[in-house]
């Protein structure tokens, strides 16, 4: 679909440079694109390629607009301005109403007319679904769940009992929402299963990576708040309590019971302990683990970066001796002797 | 479904203080419980909530009791005690015998007549499924595979051919058993896979989270024993064998050919090298990596807690130098040089 | 199926030491070996089992075959040309041509007659689908896909639309290629989906574990060269670049437009960081994180060994401080105080 600059200036509130009538119809990076391609630039690094840009036109901030030899869409935020735009360009698929014949869907399921279940689904008793959502091949939406309205469900994802989704989320395939969570009481002869009698609430907007799992609550529910953004292979426990705009990225692992602030970032394989609280506004560097609570906003790290394995080795080996290596800079420096502090197991 | 206190604590052996016509049919937490609902007080870290509560009943110990304002079940083990009951308030959704008109059952396999096969789910040649065994929607089975008695696949799960699993085993979405083990044999012109020949075998009472891969064994077969909990996306490689009543949290991976001892406790996201062997009754910490044998029982840990990250940049910069810091120190206490012990890679 | 020595010489280009028309019929490990079985020994931790084995004949190397009591299969490289044997022994299990009658194959997909579509299969618009290629069970293929000949798809793979798969290539249960990019861009009041708009494209030969997942690319496509084999459970981010036969063990992630160089190893566990770049020939430990581009060749660590908890928990406190220590060690050897380096947060 081919847009007019003059088009995309309106819409989406930005100052045109250039010839209105130019037209888009695809995006491309700005130092591979080709009269016809919408470019951006919002990382600084990348101004080396706006000189030699051949992009039918630029989104960018009006400092760059002036290096820009093609014509410029003008925006204070010219990421966002671009993913519009791109959004735009790259409708996502339509998809038709009702239900393909192979749909398993049990009788008193509520599905909005607008709404479409995919092949080979299978939708169980009591299943809400709003308008104009759209579940794509091969899912599974167990007994009770409620689904809001303009949801995606792209393909083989499974909800579980009783789980409630808001309105325009969206999940990759094979997320699952809503197994048991973990919880089993130890006993003379092994364990006993705690009953999971709680389920996931998930805002609006709220987007879900493929293969990622959220559990449902013990007693109580797990709540994901609006707006909130989870990668892929994402583990997020029972309990948790995620805050609205909190950005997670793959392969973290939440326990049980954890409440996450709002509007925090957490760096990939990164992990939180059970039944701590970081607060608002916290980013955490790929592979943090979280043991205490956090109550100051920040950036946090826990992750030794990679080494050539023979110094890191040999480095690792004095960390296994550091205490003894402080006590004997302090006798160094004539210090009285520390106490020799025989920490208590917890 | 309201249940007399008089019946649970004959039923599950408590001692009970107050009325025993009361009934519950609900469970909720201490601070949160009105009447009819059934709490419980297993960490003394909530006593605080016990004097407030207006649960149905609680259940506690001994000590305990006495500040108990509401009808007390006493037990010796509150935590399993609770988890009983509250499997008696909620049972597990019941299921029909026989099988859904949409699942594929090949010839040759061997249900039993009480064992329900859901909707769209697959049924390979020669598997055998025992009594009351219940394969929820969208679950693959394949060839030769045997699934014992009182099993439940909730949903989407996928178990590959001639893996044998035990009684009362639950496996949660998405989860994925007998897959091939991951072995590729270097050669010049790349990588030769190597045949998988073993496969899983499961015992009783395994819990399997979803999302979780469990590999069938190379040559032999990758055991997981009696008991055995496993949460959320984890990895248990080909030719691993994990003792019984072992818990796993949830992301943890364990390589090739490891061995698990009984009664071990791997807290999420710890690692496990492969060909290593843990000793009975090991708890590791979360995100451990564990790359040496362990022969003590015990608790481990290895992962760095998180920090401010400009502080732990400053610290993990010194870290990088830390041999050279501890020979340094050692030429200040005025100690001959040591070796500089060029250590060759392994 | 059992083979003579005589014909797996010739085969495999062996030099044979024993009788000719001894047969093997399968496999079994050097001491676990009984007449008919086939072992190999090409590591020489155990070549302590070969003097006693009872296999039916070992693929061994000229030095280790004059200590083998039964016949030998001399090879240049045993490992490989035991798992091509064992290839031989263990084939694929075949399958028929066409589609199972419960297979939804959309109109307009093109589908080489040879290639097998199986039970609950769900295969989009403009799908294409090479010769011999076999779609197990439950497998869903979004619309205008591409698998070359000979791939086989276990069961319940997700391929999303557009992804370009090469030849013998095999995927594991629960893998999902081609789902979006993690892409949002920060705007006042939350978040701004990036339209994802490349796509995946993988090589031939490709092993792809379960429940792996490759995101596709942003703009542009994510690239997965030749040869190359990743466990379960991996994460490949939008965008990300893989050389050809590279390796890449379980739980490994690698986010956004990294590149990865050819025949690396990644150990389990281990991560990379966004926008890096990795050369050829680089292995990492298990659950090592890489933060900066690796130009050199060679071994790379970056995690601490697991220690008893408290030995640990008292040299993490000491590393606390460890730039501290560092200043304390520079005091004491008379050196002038370094700048405080009050390092900005980068």
């Amino acid at each position: 679909m081919a847009v007019r600059l003059a088009e995309l200036a309106v819409r989406f509130g930005c100052e045109l440079r250039g010839d209105p009538e130019t037209t888009v119809d695809r995006v491309a990076p700005l130092d591979g694109a080709s009269p016809g391609a919408l470019a951006f630039l919002a990382n600084p690094k990348y101004l080396k390629h706006l000189k030699s840009t051949r992009a039918g036109a630029v989104v960018l901030d009006a400092a760059s607009a002036a290096s820009c030899p093609v014509p410029a869409l003008i925006s204070g935020n010219p990421y966002a301005t671009y993913a519009r735009i791109a959004q735009l360009l790259y409708p996502e698929p339509s998809f038709p109403c009702g239900r393909h014949p192979s749909a398993i869907v049990e009788a008193g399921a509520d599905i909005d007319p607008t709404a479409w279940i995919g092949p080979g689904c299978y939708v169980g008793h009591g299943v809400r679904i709003g308008a104009r959502t759209c579940v794509g091949p091969g899912c599974v939406i167990l007994e009770e769940a409620a689904l809001g309205t303009d949801c995606r469900l792209v393909a083989r994802v499974t909800v579980c009992r009783g789980v409630r989704i808001g309105r325009r989320c969206v999940f990759a395939p094979g997320a699952v929402i809503g197994g048991d969570g973990f919880g089993h009481a130890p006993d003379t002869d092994g364990y006993v299963k705690i009953p999971q009698v709680g389920t996931v609430v998930i805002g609006d907007d709220v987007d879900v990576g493929a293969n990622t799992t959220i559990d449902r609550g013990t007693i109580g529910d797990t709540v994901v708040e609006d707006g909130v953004k989870i990668d892929n292979l994402v583990m997020v426990a029972h309990n948790v309590r995620i805050g609205a705009h909190t950005v997670i990225a793959a392969m973290v692992g939440i326990a049980g019971s954890a409440t996450v602030g709002r509007r925090c970032m957490l760096g990939g394989q990164s992990g939180i302990a059970g039944h701590l609280s970081i607060c608002d506004n916290v980013a955490l560097t790929g592979k943090t683990m979280v043991s205490r609570s956090i109550t100051k906003p920040g950036v946090y790290s826990g992750n030794l970066p990679a080494d050539e394995a023979r110094h890191f080795r040999r480095n690792s080996a004095r960390f296994q001796k550091l205490d003894e290596l402080a006590r004997r800079v302090r006798r160094l420096e004539g210090a009285p002797a520390e106490d020799t502090k025989e920490d208590s197991d917890e």
